[in-house]
């Protein structure tokens, strides 16, 4: 058989002149909506999306890597897909990537970004690692939230950016079964649908995906449902009953209102 | 298919109003068997029942999440079982939940005990959150063993109860394919069946449960081998010979009934 | 550690004098309302009851052995939980099974019963064999669904009742780590909350759970929707569009109007 | 909290006015190239494409469920997304789905198609059924590879469709945690990238992938390659040596070449 | 970084002149052993094995794939370890595998053997296929139970060799993670750790060791074991109460030891 | 079937006799080679082993349990195979252990080694604890790696000594379905054969298996690889392009090679 043809003697596909798939460039949400919405804990927005009646907002899989950090801003995406040799591969893969997805995604990171990588839950591809991730921070992006891992993290965790991930290996970004292939195009992250522009709300909870359309329902029932809790808790706190404060029963309901009144709210 | 029925508009079935499941009140151990048991390491304890010949008693999944903590104490129990929206469902999830198991369970802690919670290792469930931890608390509750996860993180680690769980999720207690059900049942904590009122032991190897009726013979057994293991260490340390002193071989016996003399044992 | 008791010299603990534990007798559906549900495919079942706003129905796991059955009946349940060698261990397993769960839910087997097991998916669990299933058949028993294993397959095969099961294992009921608990309980088998009386539907998609309450808005949706079915397969058949005819646009809702009146339905 | 908003209140994102998301047309290959590809197995097709250097070219999970059959053929795609209710969902789901890609896909299939879907592996998600499998049999659709499940498998069996799926559900096809997304364009199934038009080579050993660029030199090493094992299997056949034969030595190869000649090759 | 060199142009470790590792030649079982366990199913040498204190006996994962077989007799073994193409790689892999443990296994294999292999479970690996079981058929091998995967399916099943696996792949030996390593050592066979020379009964429920130390004892014990469930068949088919007959209490043992005498047992 | 014997009244195996297996005492690596490699981080020597042609090095599954923790040193290993009661059970476990392969390895380890264990990822098998890795200490060991877990974690912790394991459980050794078989042969550490003698690099990312006829290679290649990244990362902190600094193209190799002549290198 030592006349098979190895695949970098034959054409590449035509796919493979297409890459990197972009998608087009996000718009950003206003500060104020930023701002409103850091009020906003992952719980909260989890649950009020519930109540809405979306119900797979929960990134399951990444964990928070900076514990206390809490992040709010909107998702840039990265598209791994499984490794193609016969696409990705040609002189050295670590050129090969440099016009890859990977490369591309982070000079669209602007101050505020979170980045938000599908990377199937590997454990043996290192999404990104000490150089991709100071870039990010010198663009002024805001977090990342991987399905996977990243690398280099002796020296990424000094760098300080709040990274939510499944965990860390020594490989890196080509080296095992996926390849960058897309950015700025709607992903699946773990079993989110994310679309560029969604709000993502990441603390040590985990990260939760807010659908752009949606936040501002998501702040305004926020508001009130906080509201309440503030109560519930000082009335726990002092010994006040299960059943009559946590949630508000009718007697609850009016003392809550009472309250309310009383902060001049 | 317009004229499909929505389950709000159908009768609900009996097992709804029985709900939540509630067992008999625990008898709780003596302050006594409590207080020597506090020495025993989860390790020993359920190195010690294999002997006696009980196999399943470490709880695998819940992870200690206050670190270096230790609790001893009486099990009450809380199951979830998988969400049925016609059994469980009413105009607000969250105010059933205020009827259900949920809610009860924490009315029965009483100082000391330790709730164990039946959650199949789900991802998507939080079991509880912020509020009802505080009451945990405010009850004088030693400690929490969940096969599953928690919520509102965040406001959780600050109050500082010491906390067995396989994760943190966003999500609220009915919000994904579980609902709480029952109390002070037996339960199936990971693959440990626990009785209501079984001692839980947990620290930073996890949580084993040992059978109320079995503690005090586990103490008396832990005692005389947390001895030797003294002088063992006291030996080894010294360069004694492992085939010598771990375990003691004839020679290593005879030293150590020699060293006990010599202590007053 | 020549002292340490074995579990056999010491007191059982009192949960063991109580097994099984046994739930209230069944009510079953009158033999009107299995007829008619026998018509109903588990996938109509499922996705009607998805529109009444009841999710989890499918019982994922256990597949068809017997390739082409369908049945229908009401459920009994049989619960299996984690061993615990001091409370179910005596003289010999297979004896302490006599007065377990496993043999009293087979005595309470009427005609047309389905059995349904909670296993926990384990495999290395055979809840039942040749014995206990040929005794099953003798009582007319309609099928049998385990979210786990059975064993004795080469002779249980034979025998033609409809199973639906995980897998097989040569290893018996007791075996490894699980043990009969209680039966005609409500139990979760794989995902679904199976109450004992809810009507179960399996064929070679799978087992669905209908619960009681429900079944006849079941068949009532059913009729109506397997109708216009019928009449998309004959035009799709013909070589008709399929965004027309499935599901019906409003010109095939017209059409499939006029064919029921021609049908005289 | 009555205040929250549903989303069917709501306006719905801008993604969801673009979808279905849709790839361009592929092109078919000749016959004759699917001709010679007829006589390639799996395996074979595996085993010469990893010598090539393309290593995941076999789409694990999806099991044969006509047993015996083989295809060969291009990929027409369909891509299964994350449900996201405020994205998908409508006044009836049902009704969604026919402006969605399954629907779509269906229209694009012509005479010799394999129809290709990632579907996450999933078990709750039944992608398709009775009537769109009718419709893609009259459309001389030659195959279907899923990395999930189908539904309707009692009467879809009869149809007589080879089909690949990793199991069956009773659910339909966005009645649990994903829906029809994309359709020709690449995707992921299982861990295989699989671009439209590329050949799929399925038999009982799986299905197999094979880049539309190296399927000529596919051929053409695999008529070496199995011309020289038809002699191998003959001499082991005949108590030839493991060691001559199989793969050949010198010798054996030089017998081969004689062989060959003596078959007028 | 050009300058890296390829493992090809190094020299290869130690270990790799050393390989295939080689346990020593093993002693077969009499002829009348094999055929007095012949009459032992899977499930009842589980079951004695169990009572004699002998707990991980059963090869969970590989399915039988020639349905009613039923095959007994020693064990040969093979073991497959993660590849290391240091180690394994030469200018081609199939031909490195001629000088392999897996070629060399096969050399050793008897009338009567049955091939046991340790290959971890993997989906991608394809054991052995066409060319190596017929020649395993040729030399008279009885039977070959896999912890993984073979190839060839569609030509293997005329062969006619039952065979227990956990899938079938187009891949071959050493294309993707592991590469045979060792033969006739002491092997992991799922969880079940199989010395050459134990003997294998696989049947429909599974495959099971038997030490060869405690066959005869199981042989004894078999016989005792079957002849009271022959009794009780009997007695159950008549309609006898499952409490005195499975398993026999005092009552119907009496009955038993009546029937044996009446057999002239 | 009170006539079945156990276990302990039988003759054991004679694999039984030659318990434990030892592979020959391991040559180290020069002092030398391990200073030059303290230098390499895992993620440098996976890739660097990568673009040489060995792609399974990482050693997935044992996380990092002292952070910060970076060790290099030669493997020692440990094997673990399935519990067979009949090959190592005797009067009591604990003493078993004592001439089993856990106690022996223990007392081959000299300064700078690193323990490597197989353990299959088992959650229930705690490899060793406290006493043994004082021991282990005090021999001077480098650090171990388990792909499963150890117990005594409250204790182990003040020790010091780096550990990369997936997790804690209070189970000893041979308390569940493993038991300590083999020491320095070659293992299968996760998915990495792991050869005694070979380097292992281990730190926040996880552990690394470098061949030792490889490490040298590794060393030169390391030290080419970091001397640009150290340029490359000067630059991007500058605001350099990602375009021309990582990887480095034409210009920034000229700037690089510009730069090394400045920093006389």
């Amino acid at each position: 058989m030592e006349s098979i043809p190895h695949i970098s003697t034959l054409p590449p596909p035509a796919i493979a002149r297409e890459l990197p798939i972009a998608g087009p460039a996000i718009a950003r949400p206003t500060a104020d909506l930023i701002e409103r919405l850091q009020g906003v804990s992952s719980a909260t927005a989890s649950a009020v999306l519930h109540k809405m009646g979306v119900r797979q907002t929960f990134i399951e899989g990444p964990l928070p890597r900076k514990p206390g950090a809490k992040v709010v801003g909107p998702a840039v995406t990265l598209q791994f897909m499984p490794q193609r040799e016969d696409i990705a591969s040609g002189l050295g893969q670590e050129h090969v990537e440099k016009v890859s997805a990977l490369w591309a995604v982070f000079e669209t990171v602007q101050p505020g970004d979170i980045l938000v990588v599908q990377a199937w839950g590997d454990r043996y591809t290192g999404c990104m690692g000490e150089m991709l991730i100071t870039y990010f921070k010198g663009r002024g992006g805001a977090g990342i939230v991987v399905d996977g891992c990243i690398r280099d993290w002796p020296h990424v965790e000094p760098i300080g950016v709040p990274l939510w991930t499944c965990g860390f290996t020594p490989n890196y970004a080509s080296q095992a079964t996926l390849f960058p292939w897309a950015y700025n195009v709607p992903i699946a992250c773990s079993r989110v649908l994310v679309v560029p522009g969604d709000i993502i709300i990441a603390d040590d909870d985990g990260a939760v995906m807010v659908p752009i359309n949606l936040a501002p329902a998501v702040v305004a029932a926020t508001v009130e449902h906080e509201e309440w809790e503030v109560f519930s808790r000082i009335k726990l706190a002092e010994g006040g009953a299960l059943t009559t404060y946590y949630p508000l029963n009718e007697e609850g309901q009016r003392e809550y209102e009472e309250w309310r009144r009383q902060q001049g709210m």
